[in-house]
């Protein structure tokens, strides 16, 4: 099969961009003693997950329960899953799963402690807990050291629960902040008798800044694989370390300053992260993806000096490549033009 | 099973009062002798498309070609296609689900009607299409009825096809603005002696309005089954009217004013419609669901006099609630707090 045989929208992902999108990043990292543990929420992909520890990362980061259960399933043995884990249900998932993997846990509170020491307290492996904090992002995390302090001897103390250090997901370009608190948090620890293995910090958006956060032993970024619109926005990448793009048709061109594209937020999503418009068009750079329905994206090109015709292929580099991947049952792994290989996304739609 | 052993997040739909919702638009539009030609992007399930023909509606609408082959597979006969079909895998398709339900599609060029005609010249069983027109919305159409008449012209001389009418998806309030458009196109066409036999008109948002545009012989609701925020923020519907919800756990309490949950924009999606926050928590209120990341909703509970707790489930009713259908393999139908039946989506993802 040829490109052009693919019917649109279509999600194409260009490996060795991709791939050496990975080396960049990894070969960073070893020059500076961190540790690698990629999100694969960006990729959703076993063989990238796979490629990725070839490389030299640790093990893989996986955002919900059903990922890592994807992931082991592929062969995967070394996974953190930075998430309070709650309720009978997921915590009996959460022991099987542990029975197979080398895993670890997040906690921000005594009740999810509580929970995981309930069910890992009856002769199950042993889990290792994370302390989460809140460095400045404003959604998960303990507030402070001393909360993180209080949660590691709640942790500890539990049977069937060891301490293994701290987490974050840090807010951007806050990298003095984050590292002063996991700084303060770590000499906590240290001081209180215990040994924070690991501190683990992650994100995409300051990933070539993971060596100033020095109290970090590891970084998990997620879209340095594919990159997208906003990584671009943020410096981290080029347009050309652009891995995934949508391959769209133009369907329409009601007026001479409009076109309309089969690709609406059921392929791009409607993540703008405060940018203006909804991704860039490779093809035509100074078009803009105006607006998007579901099924239709709207395209002002008239700062375009040759403009799109109905019936052409655009290829559309999204602000956001994560949730790209998420919409997809399949995506199209190409090299230069060819085709390698359509593959399914495995991990997509693993809501719980 | 019951409710409290689903894990979170997942998709609710009050079966009950989605057939109230269908019932109270198809009475509506019988009492006025318009047509109800449902849109079943916003549940993608055969059962409810089938349930919408039981109660009157005259046929199906469906935005990709995937999304009517799932539905012409489950048995649905009559199906609407609003959409430039381009290119020859696609239009072979076409002439496939053609063959088997009684299909019409649109055309807003003069590009794609040629691809038609290619397609449908040959022998193959004759396809009726629209002129899709751009009646205010800015999305795909012709710009004036003078065009719309071009390519009826058009469709009519091109072996293999029958010009069957015009579409709009109008611009919400914008009724008066498309009456005019749909009523001028009507006339000149009958004055070329054409048959606009069918006069299609679509959205929710106006669709308790849909008697004004006269000229319209049909209506292609979608939202109207499950309703959602946006669509009582218009006055559509009342909170109670809406039927579909997301379930999801409070998973942080990291602060006194903040309550995270485990439904992200995976989940709820990123759709805002120009409105505050990302859905109404039934619970609470008073609360404002103030960001998403993927896997995370951050909610804002400075408002709430009784607060939730780590643990506490809540259901959220989303900004919009066809994005939600579509990021979930199953929902779960319920009838009061009773599971009914936990099915999969049928048509999800069916991008292309």
């Amino acid at each position: 099969m040829t490109l052009s045989e693919i019917d649109t929208p279509a999600v194409l992902i260009d490996v060795d961009r991709a791939d050496a999108n990975l080396r960049r990043f990894q070969a960073y990292a070893d020059s500076h003693g961190i540790a690698v543990r990629p999100h694969i929420k960006t990729h959703k992909l076993p063989r990238f997950a796979q490629r990725q520890v070839e490389l030299g990362a640790v093990g893989i980061t996986c955002q919900k329960l059903g990922e890592a259960e994807v992931m082991a399933d592929a062969g995967l043995t070394d996974i953190f899953l930075p998430y309070n884990i709650l309720g009978k249900s997921k915590l009996d998932r959460l022991v099987a799963l542990n029975e197979r993997v080398t895993l670890a846990v997040t906690a921000d509170s005594a009740v999810t402690i509580r929970g995981l020491a309930e069910a890992f307290g009856n002769g199950a492996k042993t889990l290792d807990v994370l302390v989460e904090c809140d460095t400045g992002m404003g959604r998960c995390g303990v507030q402070s050291p001393e909360e993180a302090i209080t949660l590691a001897k709640q942790i500890d103390s539990a049977e069937g629960l060891r301490f293994a250090g701290f987490m974050t997901y840090p807010k951007t370009g806050a990298v003095e902040q984050n590292e002063a608190f996991l700084a303060a948090a770590r000499q906590k620890a240290v001081d209180a008798g215990f040994d924070p293995r690991i501190i683990s910090n992650g994100g995409s958006p300051d990933m070539w800044r993971a060596h100033e956060v020095k109290s970090a032993t590891e970084h998990r970024p997620g879209t340095y694989i594919y990159m997208d619109r906003f990584q671009v926005s943020k410096g981290v990448g080029g347009w050309d370390d652009c891995a995934l793009t949508v391959l769209a048709t133009v369907i329409s061109r009601p007026t001479d300053n409009r076109a309309v594209i089969d690709a609406g937020s059921k392929a791009l999503s409607s993540d703008t992260f405060g940018m203006e418009g909804f991704g860039r068009i490779v093809e035509y750079p100074d078009a803009v993806v105006a607006s998007l329905s579901e099924e239709h994206g709207v395209i002002d090109v008239t700062a375009c000096t040759r403009k799109p015709q109905i019936g052409d292929r655009i290829r559309i580099i999204p602000n956001h490549a994560c949730v790209v991947s998420n919409l997809f049952d399949a995506v199209v792994l190409i090299s230069g033009d060819e085709i390698v290989e359509v593959t399914p996304v495995a991990a997509r739609g693993r809501v719980d």
